[in-house]
């Protein structure tokens, strides 16, 4: 560390740069959502495993319903019952409904609440950025799962890298 | 926060806070490479792709070479000599070595450097602080890819959310 964050932090991370960063990786894992083949989205799964339609379920009950709760202080819990889909042509649209709640409801964030601590779904007591993380992460993690159920289909996944 | 975040941006994030982070994502990564059967380490993998020691190779020549080579402002190539391994137990000690060269050189990186643009091992430029979190999420993705071959291989993977 410098002379400078010895008068004043030093900011790695804008609330912007972290919503920007959320947003490529869900572009990402919209578009493996889209490689998998109809049936196999909503079917296909390796060693007892849930398929990608319900992991994808859980990322967009996490997502959007994270930050309006946080948003409005309230601690409901966790379910996934209003982004359960049948098709993909559904799951998508939804993929796309919650891209533009999050980003309405990520602004209204002040960036002073992001190191409050807040029980997410009534369960999760964490710092929030730290929940902010654990959706990024989680996405990820899914995902990964994601590219190898592509691959174990014999269907070659988007770039990692492309967001 | 304190007054003194009303008339300067808001750290939403310190540099020790992405530190601890990472390194937790670390520790469950180790996890992972633990419960893994060695034969199974070194020769399973799922619809062509690498084993989970080559992912795992691949993660540790990211992680402490390029927080070296951003102290150091060089360029040199990207290589996975140093860190491929035959057995778990030379994988696991590198792992921790590395731990080590992660935290000492991280601390050497100051936070005004973190919106600084470096052009990792000569061909990947981008603010450091999206390279770290490239770093943290490539990991997130192939640990993920690492959890299906153990559900596959009937191995109960370690809980995600436990750093």
């Amino acid at each position: 560390m410098t002379q400078q964050t010895l008068t004043q932090p030093s900011v790695i991370l804008t609330p912007e740069a972290l919503l920007k960063h959320w947003q490529g990786h869900r572009n990402l894992t919209r578009r493996v959502i889209e490689k998998f083949p109809e049936h196999e989205l909503f079917n296909f799964s390796i060693g007892g495993m849930r398929t990608f339609a319900q992991l994808a379920t859980e990322l967009l009950s996490i997502a959007g319903p994270s930050l309006q709760a946080i948003v409005a202080n309230d601690e409901n819990p966790y379910t996934e019952e209003r982004f359960t889909c049948d098709t993909k042509e559904a799951l998508l649209q939804k993929w796309d409904e919650e891209t533009e709640v999050i980003n309405t409801y990520y602004a209204q964030i002040p960036a002073e609440r992001f190191s409050e601590v807040f029980n997410l779904f009534g369960q999760y007591k964490n710092e929030i950025i730290h929940s902010i993380f654990y959706f990024i992460d989680n996405e990820n993690h899914h995902r990964g799962q994601g590219y190898v159920y592509l691959r174990a289909l014999n269907i070659e996944p988007p770039f990692f890298w492309e967001r």
